[in-house]
């Protein structure tokens, strides 16, 4: 609550990367693992990262980790939550007397959340070799490069190109599930099974703008309708595919736009963008294929033009890493947790980290599954059964109870 | 043409009602009438109204008219077709050596298309007294009263309400179809039927906004799902009732969004607005219920709310006189075009004038059916065929063949 409090205090609650608030609450953060006995540096790319060290020499460290920046308006827990548990856990590590074989490092990952810059995961990609040289040039709207941006908050473009990849034990994230399966369950934690791969998709119709009042119903090339017939399609089979019970499959119409948007004008053209979440690269290209098939037939039986079918995105699902999912499993069983596994269909840090050594997440409950809002709520007991598993994990992953 | 060309530079063909450009157009049209013998004057709502005197003391006079106003970026047809024809008219019967038994009008109706007071057809409405003083305190964006923009361009409000409604022989109005009816069936000129009323409905659903990629299929309220099957409803049922021949019948759903129409979320709410247009009001009222009871069924099918179904307006439709249709029928009969009945599913300012005499409209074809955009065009031929078919019916009215 401290650390959210930092906030735009006309918009509560904002604390947007590169921002002076986000150095502010970086600043207080800083403190916290100071307190907490841990080093702190900034890495090239302006992660903040807290370090506390094991005692066998070159061990690699076990990396907890999330990100203290939010979108705008956004809540008190996405993202804080997970440094903030990581925190509490090296506390407890500490004050358990018992010294640890590895180093525990906690990274406060660089703008999780969709930047100014039109770029999230902004340091996770940057720690795992995956920012490339032109997003290091993309801008905010006052047209400063992203690059600049990273100079201002403390880091040091110039060297992440050839900055070594850290070589980790493990990586653990806790966030808040952003969904309603462990509320609407009754259960405690979800012990995540991959982050799903997002596939976007982008449709345009073409038909013809004619006036609402004078052209009859048979004249008519009303791209709206085959916009409708897609809403329609895509839902119906995402629910079949997602009843395969082949991992996690979602799909959306988020956007869906008709134009000109008149009352008195048929629609002439409609645009869509359907977002894919899955598990499974399969499952993916078998939905995609089917949409592109559905909807050139739908482009014949309501008389308008699909003008466009493209896919705008296609980023991969990353799996947990099975090992630490167990171990995460054994704790929460441990400590007497209810648990289920489930997948993310949000991205997180933790799916690029997954990149370069294992990555596990740890879900606790939200209120009504709100995230990305002022609303955004988890209970405090929820948070501290998020924390001590956190804690279970990060001692099995030592070796602590060997 | 040289009206249409008093235009914004920037954005053919603009003239807006109460702007310096169509002030200009107005005093082009002044000259013209002066020119054709015809005295002119505005009248208290800021119609400019030409008159040819007649051989008959206080014989009604034969009304014809349209506008003289477009929308932003309109046509040049829409509006000034009506008023160029009825001015050749009345050149051709002041040349022929007829004198008339009855005064001859042209009036350049205020403001027909909708103004940036938010009203339509302001000066048709004045003449019949449907202008209520609610709508003369309208303001535009900058805070100018409807009663202030009409003593800018030359009216007197404070009069309307006194004003004595008009008697007249008959009235004509000439226009573009803005539809393609004529153009599809190579018919020359429509004798509209009626003008169709104008209901429209607004219905709102909500369901929840939740996050497209941690929400299941299953724990979704996907408000755009009920949209979509309400756009398929509104035009599946919309073409069993034009089948049913009785009159015209349209409906569209021209308004449609989503909110918050973003990628990664579940749309919590649909907002749609559907346009019906129909000769008879028993078929827009068995329309409505059909909506109502459908959109409730789909509430409760897609777990959304139906939170608004609302009728926002609802304008009768207006039968064009029998006589006067049966007149342009002769007309262009004798002059050999081919024509049609066919129903005007646009406004017009005919439809007020209706409430004070027998009025009607002539259709002329317009390439495309495209009406209030810059492509608007019709050909100088079925300009001309048109013009002399509203000269031969004001001679049927004026009763020159008995």
């Amino acid at each position: 609550m401290a650390l959210a409090a930092i906030t735009e205090p006309d918009r509560p609650w904002t604390r947007r990367a590169f921002s002076p608030r986000f150095l502010e609450g970086r600043a207080w953060l800083r403190q916290q693992f100071v307190d907490a006995g841990m080093s702190v540096r900034l890495d090239a790319s302006a992660n903040l990262i807290a370090r506390l060290e094991g005692r066998v020499k070159d061990a690699p460290p076990i990396m907890l980790g999330s990100h203290s920046d939010t979108v705008p308006s956004g809540g008190r827990f996405d993202g804080t939550a997970g440094i903030v548990a990581a925190l509490e856990a090296v506390r407890a590590l500490r004050a358990s007397g018992h010294p640890f074989r590895h180093p525990i490092e906690i990274v406060d990952f660089l703008a999780e959340e969709p930047s100014e810059y039109g770029l999230s995961c902004v340091g996770s990609r940057a720690m795992v070799g995956e920012l490339a040289p032109a997003m290091l040039a993309y801008t905010n709207a006052q047209g400063e490069t992203l690059s600049d941006a990273i100079i201002r908050v403390g880091g040091d473009p110039s060297a992440i190109a050839t900055l070594p990849k850290p070589i980790i034990a493990g990586y653990l994230e806790l966030h808040i599930e952003q969904g309603v399966v462990l509320e609407r369950n009754s259960l405690d934690l979800g012990i995540v099974s991959g982050i799903a791969g997002i596939t976007r998709v982008e449709i345009v119709w073409k038909g013809a703008a004619d006036h609402a009042g004078s052209t009859p119903m048979a004249y008519r090339r009303d791209a709206s309708l085959a916009a409708a017939e897609m809403v329609l399609l895509v839902d119906r089979y995402a629910r079949g595919f997602a009843d395969r019970n082949e991992g996690h499959f979602v799909a959306t119409v988020g956007v869906l736009e008709i134009s000109p948007n008149a009352a008195n004008v048929v629609p002439g053209g409609a645009r869509m963008i359907v977002d894919i979440r899955a598990e499974r690269v399969a499952l993916v290209d078998e939905y995609v294929a089917l949409l592109d098939r559905e909807s050139t037939a739908i482009e014949a039986r309501a008389n308008v033009g699909r003008e466009r079918f493209a896919v705008l995105s296609r980023n991969p699902p990353a799996p947990c890493d099975t090992h630490l999912r167990d171990l995460l499993d054994r704790s929460a069983a441990k400590l007497g947790y209810s648990s289920t596994m489930l997948a993310s269909g949000a991205g997180h840090d933790a799916a690029f980290i997954s990149h370069i050594g294992p990555s596990a997440m740890l879900f606790i409950p939200c209120r009504g599954g709100k995230s990305h809002t002022p609303e955004e709520w988890s209970e405090p007991h929820q948070l501290a059964i998020g924390a001590a598993t956190l804690y279970e994990t990060i001692r099995l992953l030592d070796g602590q109870n060997i």
